[in-house]
């Protein structure tokens, strides 16, 4: 529970990593107790908010959980387990099943948030998409809840000349949702490309995350490609990273 | 540049979300020159470190880059794009070209550190490789450094029963890697699970990766199977978030 002086990061990170560590080595199992605010403002001489925000940080992490009353405990790790290969695949939406329905087992995973709107395109979902500068797109935002938790923001862009006066254009896309109109549009999504990253979150994106110190956010890139590689949709997916592990399963 | 007083993260953090979206909003463009230490201290009213912090943030997300004496600048985010599922075709391994070959494009990814060693395999380790009590691993510790910059720790798991005495518990497996020596052991891999999680590092994986404060490390873990859906090896990977962009191609 030592933390060096020569580690520039803010103290309350230092403290989650020795808590961190002492969780990940065993000293703390699922469901013991963690040291409260009392006692690590007394052990490492810091003031309440910053023992707090170390705490926060494993509770982000999904480490640590509090329980009203009684302090902060470990918890096991049970994240939503997003399978990016099968949850695409045809027999999902091809019968008429939402995409996302794959990703959350036994837990109910809520549009809480959506809104559609004709938009000019910005330069480079344009491009991308292959479009001219007078086009616009069919932009679809939601956000997506889970036990009350934001835990995914995704944008979508589709071309207007491609969705114009489908149910895409709606918020409610019906059954099998966007990929499912795309096929009857003669755009059915054969390939995906999934692009990924992780940054620290923009505070918009922490407020509309719930997001707290400490943790930062996985974004996905993924474009749809209709036969002959035409890319029809665009969808830019902020995650909480405390909330998801994404899985691909693939042959050699 | 304003911040708001509700925000209970860190200071450096708030500047350098301002900062992130002026250079989203095309306010400040790729070439253009940041405010330097002086003038976000003046601006803030912070110290000389916290306005170093922030732009700290800034250059670890691969968003800005000091030029000596000249200050801070906006650059083009040129990470590495590592594919995979593409990089872990048999054309690649079983043509003896290793498998990170296939990240790097034009640059240089080199390891320059590397362990072996034989240990009694952690719980985790040992469940998923279906190994017994007594059962000992391989265990394959290697660092990966891109422009003398650490960019990847690896460490590979894989029971001593199938590959001791090969080359797999050498320094230098050889041509084509651990993989091309798997096959010739009969093992050839024929099915691959990654799992993907961020969070913000360990202190130990800051220093080992030269990661500064406001980024995340992205974690993944991949398990190799060989026929009738034997595992064979677990790789746990550990990237600077700030160096990569993964990316999955796959048919729907």
């Amino acid at each position: 529970m030592t933390t060096t002086d020569d580690d520039r990061r803010p103290k309350y990170q230092r403290i989650a990593d020795s808590l961190r560590e002492a969780i990940q080595s065993g000293e703390y199992g699922p469901g013991d107790r963690l040291p409260g605010e009392n006692e690590l403002m007394a052990a490492h001489g810091v003031a309440r908010m910053t023992a707090r925000q170390a705490l926060g940080v494993l509770k982000d992490e999904g480490l640590a959980e509090a329980r009203k009353g009684a302090g902060v405990f470990v918890r096991s790790f049970r994240p939503l387990r997003r399978r990016g290969i099968q949850r695409l695949a045809q027999e999902q939406w091809g019968s008429g099943r939402s995409i996302w329905s794959a990703d959350i087992e036994n837990r109910t995973l809520v549009v809480d948030q959506v809104a559609v709107s004709e938009e000019a395109a910005p330069d480079q979902i344009e491009q991308v998409l292959g479009l001219g500068d007078e086009d616009t797109v069919c932009v679809r935002r939601r956000r997506f809840v889970l036990d009350g938790k934001p835990v995914l923001l995704a944008t979508s862009y589709l071309p207007t000349s491609v969705v114009a006066g489908s149910a895409i254009t709606q918020e409610d896309t019906g059954p099998g949702g966007t990929y499912a109109r795309l096929a009857e549009l003669g755009y059915k999504p054969v390939h995906f490309r999934e692009e990924i990253r992780s940054r620290m979150p923009t505070k918009a994106e922490a407020d509309q995350l719930s997001i707290s110190a400490g943790t930062p956010v996985i974004l996905i890139c993924r474009t749809a490609f209709a036969d002959e590689g035409r890319p029809v949709e665009i969808n830019e997916m902020t995650l909480d990273a405390a909330s998801y592990v994404l899985e691909y399963d693939f042959d050699a």
